[in-house]
């Protein structure tokens, strides 16, 4: 409902999870109640559904990337809007029951053990690894007993009373992964002068060029484009789609204008929110004459002309 | 004075010349009061000081290319406004007072003479080739006896009493000059479908592709170029600035916003007109996606994505 | 070892996985030593180091997208090619040990399970769903006893002896893997008419249209882009490279003009291989000009003018 | 005559023109023997026909624009190169037969007394004007008696030993005139690091942006364009030509490899010429990765992939 804040919200479990610590660095979250569901798909039905006002769900991650069933599940079915986003350090931590456990083994997702292998490598040369579906599953066989050490997050870890024997346990540095809030559609919140505009425009590949056309309807207007990445239609291989997300919002004249140029070359286009960007980067400056007073002042002038003709 | 149709014309004289004989295909011309001025600025001089309400200079020929006094006439001093364009086929006649007098040499203007050559070698190779001021000038000398035969217009020769032996003389085929009529600024007429925008826009010639990210702001949009031609500023040679012509009205909304998108990337621009277009050629029809609906619809589908997020 | 045909071929295993289904498709495969590893990094080391000749690894899914493992695999490290693909429709059975067990419970991979969940609802609505790590542990867990119905690939299920009771279990129609047989770097394979190139740039992008600048390197040689696919670098969100496919071969002349042209613009570029493309798909034709004699009849032009300028 | 140098030379006569003063700039021409011709397709023709080595023409005026007569008739025919080029400041003196003669009127070409038109309202505001055919003709008028003062060149006046009585007399400042020294086709002189390459293109004019698609040719292998000129075809107005120059050389591999690209996607080509630019602009520095060297190592790097595959 336009103007209620959301207070129930969706996220992906089990609790503990990467999401939920996601999830607990919104106001709003921590204020409202939290459910946490099975997969992404129920996240995004629950908010269509009306059963949760928002959901927040992964939307790509550093290391591996984007969340395909995200992309899908945004794309296909009733719309639905990314009202914020959430940009989390993937920090891992190595539990055990107690700290008397010797580590001769370690269970994990195998996207975990994939990012912890030489670190385990090098400081528990002599324990196997093995791979469970989840790293909050790995957290609770070992508060079960079933598992003697796992990786996993350091809240998952904390919901479990789990000992952490070592922290940023990883091989690679830097590694986040970013969320989306989702809602019901509805106005866009105010400009914040550091937004993005998340889109998927739908092109004719049988054209050279066609995607170059695309980026230029955003060049023109100065527009800034920070990710791209082409998506299966489902039809078959070799027909793409592509998830955009731009600098600027739907609000201002400039990302405005470049929408209407996409509308009109694309064979479709689906918008998908403007928010504020979370993180540190700040928004890379306007070219020369793309600035929003430039777009003002040239409202202006073919005001002028067309009333007055100079 | 907006709502009341010009009545008082200057052309580029002498009475006879082709500036005349293409303001006479204006219907408000021949019903109003025309008067011959000497110079393409003494016209447009003119129509700034208020002494007529519109003039008609030359812009183009087929042959000769632009007419650079025009156009810089255009550019320099207070805002003029373009409100109409003549093409007017370029045919000469040979003249003489009299039928009996022998067509042992014939004056004309230098271009003309240029344009007559082989046609005058092939059907009088005895006569001698003399060069004047102009073809109405080339006339006059044939009325006063000073000259037995001239290359001019068919008016010309009309005019003076002339008997003309011979049409179409020249050696080009569908050569023709273009006309704009000039007024003082005012909104632009309503469009016809089949516009010609004409504007001078300015660049920094310094940055490899300049002109080329103007061209975009027009492709873009759909805005077909119909003719381009760069124009020194007086500054120096090598410092251009660029007559545009493209299909299209002030009033569409594709070449609106095109005009936005120079006004916001170049230097200057300097609006000069939106008429309807003289002569055969037919508008060429707008890419897939950028005739004037797909803007309206454009406009539609935004305003409902900012109004309720789908 | 140029020239000599490779023998030695690595898969992602376990046996029965549809890589080695994959593998089987290629001729020289079929005659050749064919070796499970048990991961993509495993697969692509083993070629690095020499253990084998060459890796068939899965590239892409037409339903979950791009595999990042690979992609990463490919950039990072010693350089690989990629010298044939395979694209393999993705169709799973259900399978079971022995006819009279009843299907209650059916486990498999996570994605295998979302891809048939809706088909396992219709058809066997009381069966519970369980995950486990590959679709071959399904199979072999069903041919252990442990559990009672899985769904995995025809392969896995006729290697381990089970039994069939459905068909094109799934969902979606027409999904596919696209996968890529990589080798120790050499000279491609000859042109065929109809094939990829695949490589990888990087690029700056604090800078509006940079990404435009590459795409407007392919056009302008005709070149088709096939596929795109942004990539984190690693450093952190917000900082890409950008995979491409593209139609042609780095041995004709539009194709490598254009990796020449990438060269110069982009911070980097990896070459990942020219290679016949699979399926039914033909090429797009060439744009006017710009086929293969266009380029052949333009450097014997530009070789006249230099030498004899004109 | 390959080899040889050029040792006649014809200008656009009479003798004491601005064409003859421009000739006089050149060590080859000073050495060899120079004739005037009436005309500049009697000049060229001169060159076609072997009856003089090379002709200087005039290409166009800082403040009148191009020459449409030199364009047309280096396009049309047997085909011509520029070989140099020679920017002439335009400078008009105003001079008598003797100190005394009272200067009650002053006759010059049009394009002189418009250029000179306030000047001379400011310091003899009791002179009557008058035009002739040309500033020659003018001086020559004045030597035989027949006027009493004239505005023309320099060189004029001293060649027919008027007396000037006021230098630099003129209402614009900074006027040139740039001259093209034409001969027959023969392999250009090599780059100098500062060079100028002239050519016409010849588009389809009934598609939106194709003229944008030339203007990419250029940019995308760094080329500046430093004019840009559209000409009507002849066929009638709205077909155009473009006169194009740009900075590099024929031998350099960008400028090159942008020639080819033109072949490709244009209707038809002229090359006319890579020579030595003449003035104080020094060249624009090449975009990063368009330089020289960029071009160079991009050779260097498609033969070793080519080759070895890396």
């Amino acid at each position: 409902m336009p103007g209620v804040p959301p207070s129930r919200f969706a996220y992906l479990g089990p609790p503990g999870s990467f999401s939920e610590a996601a999830l607990r660095r919104l106001p709003a979250a921590r204020r409202g109640t939290t459910i946490p569901v099975s997969s992404i798909p129920d996240a995004l039905d629950a908010v269509r559904d009306g059963d949760v006002d928002a959901a927040l769900v992964p939307l790509e991650n550093s290391q591996e990337g984007s969340v395909p069933v995200t992309l899908d599940g945004l794309v296909d079915g009733a719309p639905l809007l990314i009202t914020a986003e959430v940009v989390l350090p993937v920090t891992f931590v190595l539990a055990v029951a107690s700290k008397s456990t010797p580590v001769d083994r370690v269970v994990s997702h195998p996207h975990a053990i994939a990012q912890c292998r030489s670190w385990l490598r090098r400081h528990y040369p002599q324990a196997t690894l093995g791979e469970v579906l989840s790293t909050s599953a790995a957290a609770t066989a070992v508060a079960n007993g079933t598992e003697p050490a796992c990786v996993c997050s350091p809240l998952a870890a904390e919901q479990r009373g789990l000992t952490v024997i070592a922290t940023d346990v990883g091989d690679g540095d830097r590694a986040a992964t970013r969320f989306a809030l989702v809602s019901r559609p509805g106005p866009a919140g105010p400009p914040t002068g550091n937004d993005v505009t998340s889109l998927v425009v739908y092109i004719s590949h049988d054209k050279v060029g066609a995607l170059e056309s695309v980026l230029t309807q955003l060049s023109v207007r100065g527009v800034n484009l920070t990710r791209i990445e082409s998506r299966p239609t489902g039809e078959r291989l070799g027909r793409y789609s592509f998830y955009l997300d731009c600098a600027g919002h739907i609000n201002e004249p400039g990302l405005g204008e470049a929408l209407m140029g996409l509308r009109r070359v694309c064979a479709d286009v689906r918008f998908l929110g403007s928010y504020p960007r979370d993180g540190d980067d700040g928004p890379v400056p306007a070219p020369i004459g793309l600035a929003r007073h430039d777009f003002a002042d040239a409202v202006t002038w073919l005001r002028g002309l067309r009333e007055a003709g100079a």
